[in-house]
């Protein structure tokens, strides 16, 4: 699977859109806002801006797309206006890079701009300044920016996705399926199966850190939010479960004959829920960035942003609404894979798997926002 | 009329896309190139450029766009090669901006830039140095790029759309239709048409000098190439006879009872074909660019490209051919005015009518190519 020219997030705005399913990406933005705020006013504290470069590096397409922007914007001129002793002159212009792959629906973002736009100029008024938005697209495990080009970088809910499934869980190379059954880590993997996912991670990682460190001013800094785990284990529920499930539902469509079950053998997400020591040691070892702090929040599978939901412990409704929220991530690649015709059916099935875990245990995600300083 | 969130070239790849058909607008391209080529050598011999900024204004979405970049990429790095006394480092970035209105189709030049990349790293070798590639949409009549940021813009076929319908030409406020039976400057178009679109150019072409001036440093140079007429009389065919038979076929569906004879009288074209002259004196009065060259070239309604139709004198295929191609280019327009449902009707009925008039006179475009550069 050619990971970076299938992956995207699921286009338009119809029921089965990431830009209609994506509460959980949401709450994860609103969680890092004050840690973004924070991070902006360093920078601004520290830096003598006339053109102040900023990326959002997997921005995916929709409301949360602009959102961020509206926010990273907000704190910038209230830096203006406050004036905290801060390095921006009222002629600072903001250079906004939206970044994701080569297949990604840069038109809708595109789309919306016009009334973003004449949203900003209303409501900051003269204090705006000038805002240039565009678009680079490709994969950010390499150069995407020119040099010492970019003061702020932003990414969530993308660096837990792999440049690739890692080589070494290939089945047809090893002669025999390796990860049987599964499509990510779990309790019945080997232990190859966990080394090759680190090592992919660690070298992913790594690159993503050195192609940034080339493109990045001394002083700027990173906000990385990405899926993680609490501890060192790798099978560990919060780590893998979503995954686990999506097994379980694809292995039941083997069982009625719709999928053979090599496909399933043969399939591994490119996905890695790194911990906390994974990504100090890959940022020690690449040597071009401080480590700010590094926090771990808990997400609820659905966002947990519908409250009447859980006062009515509605588990139907919400292992729909955390099916539909995979579906708009991992489809691409799934029927890439898998073939179209099955997705309604497996994601219905997946639903009710979901469903009747929740109803069980109210397994977390762990989500890691990592701030980090490129030094001098 | 938003001409700035409607107007794009026809989206996607099939029968009737702008992709399919824009031999025309190639057929310019290509008689520029030579052009563009001394254009580039210039600025790479009065400067010396770290990173050197190249943007192409109205990119559109199809071969062309990358066919342009390509071109471009190959002077810099024969000149790179050559090192024909040039102030061009091997380290040298290229920063290649695409820009089109909001609504054109990036995504498809997006899927098209993995093998774009590929094959420019195997073509070009370790000369290539870092080239990043990404799009800002926007109306090009306003800022669009960070101050004094751009050595080279170019822009085909484009600055020939003005903003805006001509606000002179409406026909409510004047309370008459001004432009009877027709969509652009006509033989029977009274004087205060003529001059509301002539207004209207100049208005835009000044604000278009105005932005880029602020976006370019000294020493850059901008390569537009537009549709234009050879004498002051903006009535002369080779400026207006598309429209001309186009309003006919439009006239014909109103005799059919298609469409109300008011709804053309309301429409009118946001494009005009400017003289020498014209453009002269808004570069004179706008005051940052020096002329370096103007020439003007004919183009044949069909780009020419086919020698077999011009052979044998095909005039219905070639009929077909000019509809098509102005089709992918002013369906967007007409559709949001027209409606939807008769646009295949009209277009046979406009390849009829252009068929007829090959037949007995083979009336051509003037392509203007204008060169100018920035002054320090």
């Amino acid at each position: 699977m050619e990971v970076m020219q299938i992956l995207h997030m699921n286009k338009g705005v119809g029921e089965t859109s990431y830009a209609q399913n994506s509460i959980v990406q949401r709450k994860i933005i609103s969680i890092a806002t004050p840690i973004i705020h924070d991070a902006i006013q360093e920078i601004l504290r520290s830096n003598n801006i006339e053109s102040m470069g900023i990326a959002d590096l997997g921005c995916s397409s929709g409301p949360n797309t602009l959102l961020l922007i509206s926010e990273i914007i907000d704190v910038i001129i209230r830096a203006k206006s406050c004036n905290l002793g801060l390095q921006l002159s009222a002629t600072t212009e903001l250079r906004v890079f939206l970044n994701d792959l080569f297949s990604n629906d840069f038109n809708t973002i595109f789309m919306s701009l016009p009334a973003f736009y004449n949203k900003l100029k209303q409501e900051k008024g003269p204090e705006l300044g000038s805002v240039f938005i565009s678009a680079t697209p490709g994969s950010f495990y390499g150069r995407l920016f020119p040099a010492r080009s970019l003061h702020f970088v932003h990414s969530s809910s993308s660096l837990h996705w792999l440049s690739q499934v890692p080589p070494g869980l290939d089945s047809k190379a090893a002669g025999k399926a390796l990860n049987k059954g599964k499509i990510y880590i779990s309790k019945t993997s080997p232990q190859c199966v966990l080394d090759a996912y680190a090592l992919q991670f660690h070298n992913d990682f790594s690159l993503f850190l050195k192609s940034r460190a080339e493109e990045m001013v001394g002083g700027g800094r990173m906000v990385l939010s990405l899926m993680g785990r609490p501890s060192y284990d790798p099978t560990t529920p919060t780590s893998c479960y979503q995954w686990e499930l999506l097994a379980h539902a694809l292995m039941t469509l083997v069982s009625e004959g719709l999928i053979a079950e090599e496909k399933v053998d043969s399939f591994n997400a490119p996905y890695y829920a790194p911990c906390e020591e994974e990504l100090s040691l890959a940022l020690k070892k690449e040597g071009s960035f401080l480590i700010d702090s590094l926090h771990a929040f808990e997400i609820d599978w659905d966002g947990g942003g519908d409250q009447e939901l859980h006062h009515t412990f509605d588990m139907v409704g919400s292992g729909q609404k955390v099916a539909k929220t995979v579906r708009a991530v991992v489809e691409s690649m799934l029927e890439s894979h898998f073939g179209k015709d099955i997705m309604d059916h497996l994601f219905q099935c997946y639903a009710e798997l979901i469903s009747n875990h929740l109803s069980k245990s109210r397994t977390k995600y762990i989500n890691l926002v990592l701030v980090i300083i490129k030094k001098d």
